[in-house]
């Protein structure tokens, strides 16, 4: 296997935590290696797309054998950081914050919602799902008791930008932003925005146009 | 303007109802034209990018003039069938189901969901945050009444599959899937799955590659 700095495509990076996850079932299923075909079939990804992916990573499988699963399952994990725990704090104890306390990424034993912020937490802090939740003044101090890189953005809109300028001091590296708002930010810090309103418009538009397809051929 | 049947790079296609959205922002706030920098300050999309975009929908832009704010409402009303309503039904009532009712993507007045169903819904079903709940023996009935085209699936994992092939006899055309579970449907179902543990992990990936990179550099 290349040890060499991957220069990895990122519509192949996006496929990753994918790969590891189903690659993970074919284990714990006992399979001992798996074609890209099987892949393909468990994910719904064209099986070319899958050899292509992997072709990045070098070679991983062999014509007529396929890919050995636990040698898989070793590249994702070291490729992934599987093995490196990384605690998350999520800013914003509503509807939706409540949701992914309740939650918590149970099945990825590695991620882990380990604190939480909220306007309604008592000066004290207070527990809900077994997560301290703390008053938002005590932001800066918590992230850095808690070693917190990753934080879940799921407050109203109007403080999103306010909250995300209080994280630039601190160690955070990614948010996870759930809010509409098209965030500001340093280079050193990711952002990746999951906007529900815009993904389900995306979904109807798409449905239009296959609509409109089968319209014309009919 | 254009009236022929777009060919638009699905990279395009997924920015469409941003585009809408920040420029319905522009046109509250009074603005009569906008430029591609002024979007791409406003959007945090490169102005390349924006430009190249609208470029697949033909002229919709002058040069030193920038691009017509009602002009180019109208137009993205039109493609993404904004004038449409589209009625939604939510399929599990759990917690990210409780933050989706709650919620009811109240911005887009053209898309609501309007009958949901769960397991814990009585017979004669129920209300929650004003909409009406029934047992999942009434799915295929009650689609048919409220007109459903388009699903949320908030169901546990291992319900999603069934779930999903009960709908395949129905008029859903399209599954917004917060299911871990990838879903086999046939052609005319479009399915978009959003994987909030895979997202994670993904932006996870991402800031550890920033990491080597700045380690690299210093």
């Amino acid at each position: 296997m290349k040890q060499e700095p991957l220069k990895i495509p990122q519509a192949t990076t996006k496929r990753l935590p994918l790969y590891y996850r189903f690659i993970q079932n074919f284990s714990n299923a006992g399979k001992k290696r798996v074609s890209s075909q099987e892949l393909s079939e468990a994910m719904k990804i064209d099986s070319a797309t899958i050899r292509r992916d992997f072709s990045h990573f070098g070679a991983l499988g062999k014509k007529g054998y396929g890919y050995d699963v636990q040698h898989l399952l070793a590249f994702f994990r070291q490729t992934l950081d599987q093995d490196e725990e990384t605690n998350v704090a999520l800013i914003g104890v509503g509807s939706l914050g409540t949701a992914f306390l309740k939650y918590n990424f149970h099945k990825n034993h590695n991620t882990r919602i380990v604190v939480a912020f909220d306007t309604s937490a008592t000066e004290d802090g207070m527990m809900l799902s077994d997560i301290p939740v703390f008053e938002p003044s005590k932001l800066e101090e918590k992230i850095q008791e808690y070693g917190i890189e990753l934080v879940i953005l799921t407050v109203p809109s109007r403080a999103a930008q306010e909250v995300t300028d209080r994280l630039m001091t601190t160690s955070v590296k990614g948010i996870l932003n759930f809010t509409p708002v098209r965030l500001t930010v340093p280079d050193s810090i990711r952002v990746h925005t999951i906007d529900l309103s815009v993904e389900l418009q995306t979904l109807i538009y798409f449905i239009k146009q296959d609509e409109e397809t089968f319209t014309h051929n009919s």
